[in-house]
């Protein structure tokens, strides 16, 4: 029989994985605002993120309680103390799908991007998104070999960043400034929720063999 | 006497502090890159974020090993937990610094930004170095009234953000795209910079109290 030390070490995964769902439900919905103009899906995603934030309150508590009652060592140890770093990237997901439907909220309802870069941020979101599907089926199966191909997915959206970033700086862009603006922090957000995806995959390595592999290059544009 | 494990906590928290003035001396150091064109100062924030990243891997380990080998509880676990989450907010801080030295780098010899908002980058830049001193203090001092004010020194971060893409996006901004795309990513840079400085502030009254206060609203701008 499982100790309730050891339940509650699974429930703390599971809340994560489940946080981590949240936070790519919330991007697909954020695209789905961006993308067609949809002020119901922007409206939840920004209403629904509070769910999210409590969330993290919670869990960071018990991961707390775990560490003061329980002092966890080894695996065990390595799963509460990554949980505690994984929380802040997850959360952080969520924030920047919140950012994306606010930006599509503000815009509403007239289209934020122009026709030129609506086929790149279909392919962002759809990287982003896939990203956090892997992220939460990673932190579930702590597989390292999928954790690992999580960074190799993540080279598909550095190249969508900087083709997008090469169109609005290089080329000639002939919309107008405040639709570069958006599309500029747009395609960051979509950039930076990628990134927090990634470091879930980091930090499942460290949790199931003690190594964490070094962190990306820094990507500007 | 102190014991080892009390020297171990003091160090950590040492290097916390010597972090958060690292990012923001880069912080400092990028800003003279972006505003006087200096690639001295882009190439050395660029260059010297390594030590950073070293020292980040470097706090977690120890904070690893204070939590396996003695088992902190209470104020000493609040310490250290605190620490696993501030790392990455610090860490954070300087990736930020790096992202403003490289869009200084990118545009050299050129100035970055048209004058009329650099009065605004000015008072930016001044704000989040402002905040980065402050909680570099506040990760020393632990004073919970100091810590607090963070978040008011943020409420002038907030509004030169809005008022910075007021100017972009409304106000007919007559320079050209890249400028403006330069300008709407810097103005986030450093804003995220101010948010991760708050967050030291958050952190430290748990450390003190025990409580967390409530998170910041999302800003998108």
């Amino acid at each position: 029989m499982r100790s309730a030390y050891h339940h509650q070490l699974d429930e703390l995964s599971v809340q994560l994985g489940e946080m981590c769902g949240m936070a790519t439900e919330a991007m697909r919905r954020a695209t789905d605002a961006l993308l067609e103009a949809d002020l119901d899906a922007a409206e939840q995603v920004i209403r629904e993120h509070d769910r999210l934030v409590a969330m993290r309150g919670r869990a960071e508590r018990e991961a707390f309680d775990l560490l003061a009652l329980q002092q966890p060592v080894a695996g065990e140890l390595r799963v509460v103390f990554s949980t505690v770093q994984l929380i802040a990237d997850i959360e952080r997901m969520g924030a920047l799908a919140v950012h994306v439907a606010k930006i599509a909220r503000r815009e509403h309802p007239d289209r934020v991007l122009p026709d030129k870069v609506r086929a790149s941020f279909a392919d962002m979101a759809r990287v982003a998104i896939a990203l956090g599907d892997s992220a939460r089926q990673v932190l579930i199966s702590r597989d390292p070999q999928q954790a690992a191909r999580l960074r190799e997915q993540d080279d598909a959206m550095d190249e969508l960043y900087r083709r997008l970033f090469s169109v609005l700086l290089d080329e000639g862009w002939t919309d107008d400034i405040p639709a570069a603006v958006d599309a500029a922090l747009l395609g960051r957000f979509y950039e930076r929720f990628a990134d927090h995806a990634v470091e879930v995959g980091r930090r499942v390595i460290f949790i199931v063999s003690g190594d964490l592999p070094a962190p990306d290059e820094i990507t500007t544009y």
